[in-house]
């Protein structure tokens, strides 16, 4: 057993180091020659795959439809919207040359695809009942990342990138909202995230967005985990790009647009919110691998138990480890991928008809009896996801502070993680002084009534935000 | 109904326009500002998903594993198999800037990752313990083509790539055509395609393999379209990367290695075997919707009596279209969207308890009683998907000719469309002849007996061959 296990650094030792320890140890990536570029193995891919599934689930029963558009950009289409170009005109690849020949003109890799997007509108948005149109995308893009880590910061990055037109500013917004609050739920409820949502600063806003809103996962060591994003453009694009719509009153008009995305960072929430010294823990509700069965010995009668039951379990996925590796090390091995259930066969306990099942989460032993072992695998497995979601939701809440005034919030920030929550004049210039003398950025602004001056300048306060550290 | 039939040229006045327009008509793609890179829209991407299902069901039912690998090459890795570079490095696309910097080592966009792969597979095959190893990829690669068409040639080019690794020679051929097989099943049994199956020459096999096997799909018009590609590369790849296995008799050895490949293509074979002047004909078994449901006139009983049969054909996919235009133009629409069942519901139908459907592939039109629509419906997708299949076939049987010598193969070449199988020498000076003279190439070697000497030079033939113009 201990030859998986001492891989993996202590948590509560070194939070960095054990990110990377069981990531390894679970075989999520592997490091590629490709400078910045991870390798997704199969065990990530198919925790991306269980992610995929249920959002793209979502996005359809929404009426949203997938498209494909092309990877590059020529720079004169990247340079149209100028706000956008200088939010990602540094930090993308140039492709200059196709075959032996120079190209005419650059293009670069996709960074986002806005301008790819607008540019289509352009020609199939001409009357009002070409609207809305709600397209998504589910494809790599590319950023270049001086630093990289894996699944948090990347230079090419597996998303879905949603964008929709709309005729009125108020559908706009309301979609904006909408596929912010798809976010939000599949985070609760599948990937058992506590996460909390709000709107960017105007600083931190998505470059040429009128509004940016933000899912913001806190990880086990109390820094945030920027989750998906959803922003409202107004008619910034639209306009820029000449896109109009002649209407039922036969006038012509500019329609308003939303965009909306998230990526394999979740993988990274996941891991980070629930993984223990033992490696992952995976929620059942995104698990690919529900359950594993762990034959202890050979035997006829175990060999029967186990056939019993794969019989009576179809519908959720196991899989059987019948390896010749010893027990031990098949059940560390099972730590390490995070199956949410083991169950193991021995003949100690098939001499009283049962069998052993144990709980990644709790690592908690449940003897149960051969012909329940169905019923009882469905009830723990929701069981488990309330559990693991509930134990995020205690740990976060420790770590959200208040502070009332600037001594307070520089107290907390040097002393303590998490979050903490203030109330805000709205100024870049008390934003700046936060992140250049604590350290912290804003997270975002909640739906919270404001009850004080703000914190940092001591005047007026109009809205209540968060700070912490960011991945 | 003539504003959109109009648009299609017929079939049989210039074959090439009516693709292009089928295709606009459709919807299925649209021209980007991206020189040479299409934009797959929602009725386009809706098949490539349906695709996409069935493919990856297949290979997971085989034991294969998806992963992602980087899609950015650097050069020097791209250059360790010397034959795969000479073949693929004069039509790659290179990045050489990231962001404002100029790179260290310009990077080649993927136009296929069997380097990346081996790179991968260096590090994680150590033992026969880790053999096979089976992995697939679904991603966009790049080829920067000089023409494009859609769906036919392209510089982005959605597809997936399947990279093997085994302990033996014997193991890894067994691979290559297990995956032949699969590609196979689904084209005939999906796709609707009567597809012929071969080997490649030595002239046309992929850049660096050793054996490669060919998917060749006949378009209408007695054009050949390559329509996926298997390979077995012996241990070339393995050997150029250094890669080596401990086996059980406790020595290194070098395994063998596969890889297949089919793309977004497979649409344009769609279309160009089963479309006709008005538009798409979709095979039921890759429809994304199979029945399209179309109220006659606005009643109550109209009313009721589709909400009765969609509640009736819930499992089977289908779309009602209740929008305010005209029935005859709903007709056209549905007919070039090619959806294989359409369903007429009016008054005078309804006084008998009947409604119409309409075959898409026949455009028959069959009376049936409102009871036993749901039967009739799952019958007739039956029998449209065999009779397709049948009528495919048909029509490529009589683009099959045979040519014992040159002069009869020069006179079919230039007088029939179609393909002309001959016995060869297996010489690749008579191949060249063929290419160069008669502008037709070799297809593939087939599974038949040798019945009379080279067609082309007259000596001994060895084997008996296809060739065929091709897209």
């Amino acid at each position: 057993m201990a030859k998986v296990l001492d891989k993996i650094t202590p948590r509560d030792v070194d939070f960095a180091k054990w990110y990377t320890d069981v990531i390894t140890a679970a075989k999520l990536v592997s490091y590629s020659n490709t400078k910045g570029s991870m390798i997704i193995c199969p065990n990530g891919y198919a925790i991306w795959e269980e992610i995929v599934r249920h959002l793209d689930k979502s996005f359809k029963e929404t009426n949203h439809q997938n498209v494909q558009m092309p990877m590059f950009i020529p720079e004169s289409l990247l340079n149209i919207e100028k706000e956008h170009v200088k939010g990602f005109a540094p930090e993308v690849a140039w492709v200059t040359h196709g075959g032996e020949e120079k190209l005419e003109e650059r293009l670069c890799v996709r960074p986002t695809s806005e301008v790819l997007f607008c540019d289509h509108f352009k020609n199939i948005i001409k009357s009002y009942r070409d609207l809305p149109v709600l397209y998504n995308q589910w494809c790599t893009i590319v950023r270049w990342e001086k630093t990289t880590r894996p699944f948090l910061r990347s230079r090419e990055i597996l998303w879905q990138e949603g964008h929709t037109m709309h005729k009125t500013a108020e559908s706009a917004l309301e979609e904006t909202l909408k596929m912010l609050k798809i976010y939000e739920d599949f985070q609760r409820n599948i990937l058992a995230l506590p996460v909390i949502v709000g709107e960017k600063t105007e600083k931190e806003k998505f470059a040429g967005a009128i509004k940016t809103y933000t899912i913001e996962a806190m990880m086990y060591d109390g820094v945030a985990l920027q989750n998906g994003t959803s922003h409202y453009f107004g008619d910034n694009f639209a306009k820029a790009f000449g896109i109009t719509y002649l209407d039922e009153d036969n006038t012509y008009k500019t329609p308003f647009q939303t965009s909306w995305g998230c990526t394999t960072r979740m993988i990274g929430a996941i891991i980070m919110t629930h993984g223990d010294d033992r490696g992952l823990v995976l929620p059942p509700n995104i698990a690919p691998t529900k359950v594993i069965i762990i034959p202890i010995g050979e035997d006829e009668r175990i060999t029967k138990t186990v056939k019993e039951i794969t019989k009576n379990i179809q519908g959720i996925s196991y899989r059987v480890d019948d390896s010749k590796k010893s027990p031990g090390f098949k059940f560390a091995e099972a730590e390490v991928l995070g199956i949410p259930i083991r169950i193991e066969i021995g003949l100690r306990d098939l001499e009283k008809e049962e069998v052993t099942l144990v709980r990644r989460d709790t690592l908690e032993k449940i003897p149960v009896s051969i012909s329940q072992v169905k019923d009882k695998i469905t009830e723990i497995l929701t069981v488990i996801q309330k559990d693991m979601y509930n134990k995020a939701l205690e740990r976060r809440n420790t770590m959200l502070h208040q502070a009332k005034d600037y001594e307070e919030m520089k107290n907390i920030a040097q002393n303590l993680p998490g979050f903490i929550k203030i109330n805000w004049c709205g100024n870049v210039e008390c934003e700046d002084k936060v992140k250049d003398e604590l350290n912290i950025k804003s997270r975002c602004i909640i739906d919270e009534e404001v009850d004080g001056p703000c914190a940092i300048c001591g005047k007026k306060a109009t809205k209540k935000i968060y700070f912490g550290k960011q991945y």
